[in-house]
């Protein structure tokens, strides 16, 4: 029994509906000097901005405000960081989908720098970040990234020399992390699809990943546990169902948790590929890839022998908890891995997950697109011929 | 559905054989001033001391050394941090077993004081802690009380005033753990007996708690898991068996995590009260309530119907795990019940607990000991007689 492993902290969770309001007993500890970091309209439209706003000024707490439109650019981090360093900012607030709660945390990370965030960022920089941040609170209002416990930021470049890239460091774990279901409710069911495909995504491949322990294996298990029942009513008939919206976030939160710790697979080694080069929500790019990723690493394991059968297994695991056979280890391999296959065919169907075209993307550039795809810690090592494969039968 | 709980953040935690060696690459982070917290011999004779020793010496880090032997009392901590305030101490590592750890933790969090922990302890003092502390790094040398990952230093006085009291705050969670198994290897076995008792009264009290969330759940569970092979085993033929010293060592750490946000049940109350009074390991008093505590909850469960089958579930859940039957729902739950009682007891006989006749208690002390019990979180209300039943069948 080989048990080794490595765990980074976690933020301070308050989850559950209502728990903004621990928003404000936190503030105080830090200081007076909070700089928000928001999305779009959705949050103002739903009410919930303003409640924030009006109880800032009631606690005489003096906010700055950056509105984060689309995934974030390192212009946009180096400007707001510009702006800001020398305000004496006690406290990062992020408030929104993934791209702001990034946003947030890669702003925090880089108001002690003197440089640009294009420096420190993985594969485009040559620099590493210390850790060093201002503190910072996530609070996500998209059930999907799980960015509000995890390590690293994504930032964008989109273009032909596009990228989408992580600046990561054990210390850029969120101090505070507060899941409110309540700021999912507004969420429409096309983003619901797409960030619950991407929570779901998150979960699977960490829980495959080579890199694995028993305390993520067992995080994002919980997680899918909750995910496989409120991810269609999510985006039909229980939008505004609580209890619904609760149990994605909170799968949404262990996929964060452990894939912080286990890493991710293909999929999102061609996330970040399609991410840099085309316009292309992150979670669409993963609910499309899903079923089609996942049958491509079952076949390549089920072509190695004993070195796949671990892998089989846990995917045969995966199958069998989507039909409510939870926990019988002695699963008919090979049938529970169809059953999970077939599962995640029908959740892109039933979801109108939308195919890589709708993009503008085609054929042509499949080569460029599989060029700067990597492998990241997928379950088993896969051939170029075979990613084309996935990417070709998503267009 | 009602999801909503509060996860207070855990360690950055190094786990496995040889992690001891992070150690040295954490230290300079913080500075080069650390103050050691050690325990008595066995740590020296495993040669491991000597080998942080000299490790310090070639990174020239300076280092003071605080022994303490059995468990902390007010004095010893309040004495450190006199002795050590004005010296510039960088960071505090505590390397032992729980004594150890909870007493470098609470002298982590007292340095910035001016005044005594007295003051600061739950149901002592009046003054509640701000969670201001120097970095504190904990390495166990047992796996049993989870300290490494828990919120709170437990502080003992023992005699008829006696107590044994938490300082408690959310930010007294270490920086970082560190579980090297090897550092458990010379345990002998009296002591892995007690502490792998005390591992599972944690494990299982989090998880049949009423404040239990799913999280807590899948890493008590996941803790048992590891646990139910090792406990025997640890403690006869593979005393020095790396894998089953660290399934020990890893289902203690889960039994910190989990008892750190779902709580404690009658047995640790009763530890409280037991080990203020009189001189006796706390892993004996949770070893040895362990079973007849069990049985007690399970008995009262039965009494109030409906009321009792959420907890009932929970236990034959656990009862289904120890022989191998993981995952079934549907358990029969009166006869996985029976199987955890039997098992527990197994243990107890198997593992040579001390009763508590054996440390001078005797049937007149009961009183005195079930005035000063708790319930905690318990699973079910005990009665006054319940609890005396529990400790009289234990003399």
């Amino acid at each position: 029994m080989d048990l080794t492993f490595n765990f980074t902290s976690i933020p301070h969770i308050f989850f559950g509906a209502r728990k903004l309001n621990e928003l404000y007993n936190i503030i105080p500890k830090f200081g007076r000097n909070v700089l928000y970091v928001i999305g779009g309209k959705s949050l103002k439209e739903s009410g919930k901005w303003d409640e924030i706003v009006n109880m800032m000024e009631k606690k005489s707490i003096n906010i700055s405000i950056i509105s984060v439109y689309g995934e974030p650019t390192p212009t946009l981090i180096d400007e707001t960081v510009v702006m800001y360093k020398n305000k004496n900012i006690d406290l990062v607030v992020g408030i929104g989908g993934g791209s702001v709660t990034d946003a947030g945390k890669a702003i925090s990370a880089m108001m002690p720098k003197e440089d640009s965030i294009m420096n420190y960022l993985e594969g485009v920089g040559n620099k590493i970040h210390d850790g060093k941040k201002i503190p910072y609170i996530a609070i996500p209002t998209t059930s999907g990234t799980g960015s509000e416990a995890t390590k690293n930021a994504v930032i964008s470049e989109v273009g032909s020399e596009g990228f989408k890239k992580s600046l990561r460091h054990d210390n850029l774990v969120p101090n505070y992390a507060i899941i409110d279901p309540e700021l999912v409710l507004s969420s429409p069911s096309s983003v619901s699809a797409a960030c619950g495909m991407d929570a779901f995504t998150q979960l699977i491949e960490a829980y495959v990943s080579p890199r694995a322990s028993p305390i993520t294996n067992v995080l994002a298990f919980t997680g899918m546990r909750y995910v496989k029942d409120a991810i269609i009513p999510v985006c039909s008939t229980h939008a505004l169902d609580i209890g619904v919206r609760s149990a994605m976030a909170y799968g949404s939160l262990m996929s964060g948790i452990a894939l912080a710790n286990a890493g991710l697979g293909i999929i999102h080694g061609l996330a970040s590929s399609l991410g840099g080069l085309f316009e292309i929500p992150h979670g669409v790019v993963c609910g499309t890839l899903l079923a089609e990723s996942t049958k491509m690493n079952i076949t390549q394991l089920q072509k190695i022998g004993d070195a796949g059968k671990k892998g089989l297994l846990k995917y045969a695991m995966v199958g069998a908890l989507l039909v409510g056979k939870e926990g019988y280890e002695n699963v008919d391999v090979s049938y529970y891995c169809s059953i999970l296959i077939d599962t995640l065919e029908k959740w892109t169907n039933d979801l109108n997950i939308d195919r890589l075209g709708k993009y503008g993307i085609t054929i042509k550039e499949v080569d460029k697109i599989v060029e700067k795809a990597r492998m990241k810690n997928n379950p088993v090592q896969l051939k170029r011929e075979n990613i084309m494969e996935i990417v070709q039968n998503r267009i």
